[in-house]
């Protein structure tokens, strides 16, 4: 379904987030070093940059910006790294030995293997902290000469710090650890509510962050978040389908691992023929929301396709 | 040294700011309510509301404010309950098993005692979190119809991001946890790096954010944050002091833990008699630096002192 060159298009936009990251990065120096490597060792770890590019593209695509031009201005690098830099924490945190306690992550050994369980603790509040630190710098730099812009990018920081917050993702978080040890007890609407605050609060963040940052009005803002809600639960699902219907040499993956984990999913809550059904209805729900909205980015529609498309 | 009133005067704003506090906390409710509750357990546990209270006092004292008058603006009253936040998730983490491993604070079992550690972990950053949302959305609700004040709020909001980060708060924790397994072989550059950080900057964060938020210049702000540097270090030292001289009644906790648990201290490092000179000429220059500020708040003057000249 994806254009041919999809794949080169993807590479280089990762190839631009890395640069960005690379800049706004601590340097590893001085007396807290070692809390500097360890921040930048979880998000240098790879990963699909999914978050930066969603805000950049959906930045373009209000801003009018041609889908092959790659730049972007300084502000939206800040958004970009801000929501990778949050992203990671959470990872970081999710894989402490309270939490999840895994030793792997990406074909590595996890934040705090490497650097012991009290830095991973620090680690992921240095990367939460600093998501913010970054748009507080960026909106007051605006402020003297672009008022305008400032305006944008506190709202973008507003947005994101709710979606990320109790009322978002880490009450997402919360109801998730709750759900471990219920079992089968868990209900169709606390599934929902853990995939809707964990997963799709900060896709719906980087949409809407891109949006506003690009010039969208308050609907363009609204229609953003539906999208990013509608391909935030269909990824997850399509995640849970794939780890008990995929195939490991495209996964790179255990399958199987939820259910071994006694993990309930909306897969083993409703079946695979709803969760496929309800993929498609979600996947075309958000190819609506994006067309309503009456600018193009090919490359946005394609990239979110391919999320929810995917085989891995 | 303080005025007949100033406890009187002290308890008065101590009531004021746990108003502000029960305002501004989330509300109990819904599927992250669990989360919600360890938030407020750690924020409504107490404590000398010092942080706030320098951000009030500071504010009136550059907007001219007169002493007496205990209301502050809703912009200021959302610095003051994000920095009460951000003070307590370093609490709660630094309590957590895979840091200090303390199971009591202000006489209460620690969050992570009684939620367990794993929500101890997101309660933490839960908070963090909360202390930016709070003055994202100060700044965003200012930014329609008062510009000017939008970007004081930012402006506030950096230098607090930046003052809690991995160059402020959060490095000068990674510090700490390093210097622990080094005994005696920590430095005084160490030590000092330290204090300045794990301390000292939340201190200096709460003035300036005051001064910024009342109108204070470039000149002002930096005034404040040198104050709040020779408060923040002469505090520790004092704190350090009383651990190993203080008197068991008045202190309520236990004297010598530093030296049981090993700790090298400014006080080990340098004896009693030069920690006192220290602490004398550091509060000396802390009076200095609000004198020089052409501006009288003579509730702050004594707050400051109180918290230098103290026995518990």
């Amino acid at each position: 379904m994806s254009s041919p060159d999809f794949k080169e298009k993807l590479s280089k936009r990762v190839d631009y987030i890395e640069n960005i990251l690379g800049r706004f990065l601590p340097e590893e120096t001085g007396n807290a070093k070692t809390l500097e490597e360890a921040m930048n060792y979880s998000v240098t770890a790879g990963g699909k940059r999914l978050r930066p590019m969603l805000v950049m593209e959906a930045y373009k695509m209000f801003a009018g910006v041609p889908e092959d031009e790659i730049n972007v201005p300084e502000y939206v690098c800040a958004a970009m790294a801000a929501i990778e830099c949050l992203h990671n924490y959470s990872l970081v945190h999710d894989d402490l030995p309270a939490m999840d306690n895994d030793e792997y992550r990406r074909g590595r050994l996890t934040t705090w293997k490497v650097y012991g369980d009290a830095m991973g603790v620090l680690a992921g509040d240095g990367l939460l902290n600093y998501a913010f630190e970054i748009l507080f710098k960026a909106a007051d730099d605006a402020a003297e000469n672009d008022p305008e812009m400032a305006a944008r990018i506190v709202k973008a920081g507003r947005i994101f710090s709710e979606k990320a917050g109790f009322r978002g993702m880490i009450g997402g978080q919360c109801a998730d650890l709750e759900a471990e040890g219920k079992g089968k007890n868990v209900t169709d609407s606390e599934l929902i509510f853990i995939h809707e605050h964990k997963t799709a609060c900060l896709i719906e963040a980087a949409l809407m962050m891109g949006a506003v940052l690009g010039g969208a009005d308050r609907n363009g803002i609204r229609t953003m978040e539906e999208c990013g809600h509608n391909v935030g639960i269909a990824f997850q699902i399509q995640d849970d389908y794939l780890d008990v219907y995929g195939d490991f040499s495209s996964l790179g993956k255990s399958i199987g691992s939820d259910a071994a984990n006694g993990k309930v999913t909306y897969v083993t809550l409703c079946g695979p023929e709803k969760s496929l059904q309800q993929v498609a209805t979600l996947s075309s729900n958000a190819e609506e929301n994006l067309k309503s909205i009456g600018k193009e980015n090919k490359f946005l529609e394609e990239l979110i396709m391919s999320l929810i498309k995917r085989n891995k």
